[in-house]
């Protein structure tokens, strides 16, 4: 950021006065420019044993395997957002569940929440970001090429868990690593 | 927004091609200003049967009463967010504990996460946005005194639960009203 966006002045990245972060401020009309993490929203959507998964078309992790899940609208719920990623990047209507999962990425400053979902059809296929859809066995999930350590976590837990009967809300936290986030 | 925050030249408010939504997008440089919701998150601190209320010294809602909550910063975890603003709002420290819950706000596109959480001690005071702080037991809490009902609803919902010794996560969306959010 380096112009107000509402009066085009310079900003300075200052410490505004009783604030303890510094944060950009206009040097005309004062404004102060906060900058707040971001929510990604997606669900792991079953159909009898087996779970939906879309290979990525875009960067990051082209080519590797995830759930449908991305940023999260204005006037919005967090349900409707997993719903409608959902049919933007599989085309899949899916009726949402639970919240399943809950992480923190302070390194990108994103949180990311997962639901349990039902898809309500078999009528899917790769929409404009996903290259391939498949519904996947546990044993078919290419867990060495999902896209990311926040997608392969909690779906690892997941099967884990619905092999024992018993999913439970859980929540945590993925640190920066060698890996993508 | 009227200007471009990386180059100051003017934007327009118009769907990109391959989105769905109007975007703020540059006319110079392209840049494309997404907007997103924000995540407010906070705890129910508690001390033996009491729990910790701040008293609003700022607006919206100044006078009323509320929990220790505010937005979220870039690069903390949802926890994090939580203890820091227990120490800001009440100049109290905390063990935050398990996620009891997560509200939708569509129509202010927020995100609510409230925490589960501990008082280490009893050495709190008003924060520079409150006017008093205050640990109160059940029968004392303002009901009818509470800043939002995103406030008011869990804290409801964690007192009977309490009361009944089955403390569960939920979630709930909390739509435009009369009241504020
Ligand atoms: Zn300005
Ligand atoms: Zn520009």
């Amino acid at each position: 950021m380096k112009f107000c966006s509402l009066c085009s002045a310079n900003v300075v990245f200052r410490i505004p006065e009783g604030d303890t972060l510094p944060r950009y401020i206009c040097t005309a009309c004062h404004e102060i420019h906060y900058q707040n993490p971001k929510m990604v929203v997606g669900c792991i959507p079953e159909w009898e044993d087996k779970i939906l998964l879309c290979r990525r078309a875009i960067e990051p992790r082209s080519g590797w395997w995830t759930l449908p899940a991305g940023f999260m609208e204005n006037n919005e719920t967090l349900a409707e957002a997993a719903a409608r990623e959902t049919l933007e990047e599989a085309n899949a209507r899916v009726t949402i569940g639970d919240l399943y999962a809950i992480y923190s990425l302070p390194h990108i400053s994103q949180v990311y929440a997962l639901f349990r979902a039902r898809l309500l059809d078999l009528d899917f296929s790769p929409g404009i970001e996903s290259s391939e859809v498949k519904l996947l066995s546990e044993h078919e999930i290419p867990w060495n090429e999902m896209a990311f350590r926040v997608i392969h976590d909690p779906l690892k837990r997941y099967m884990a868990e619905r092999r024992q009967g018993k999913l439970a809300f859980h929540t945590g936290i993925i640190e920066r690593s060698q890996k993508p986030g």
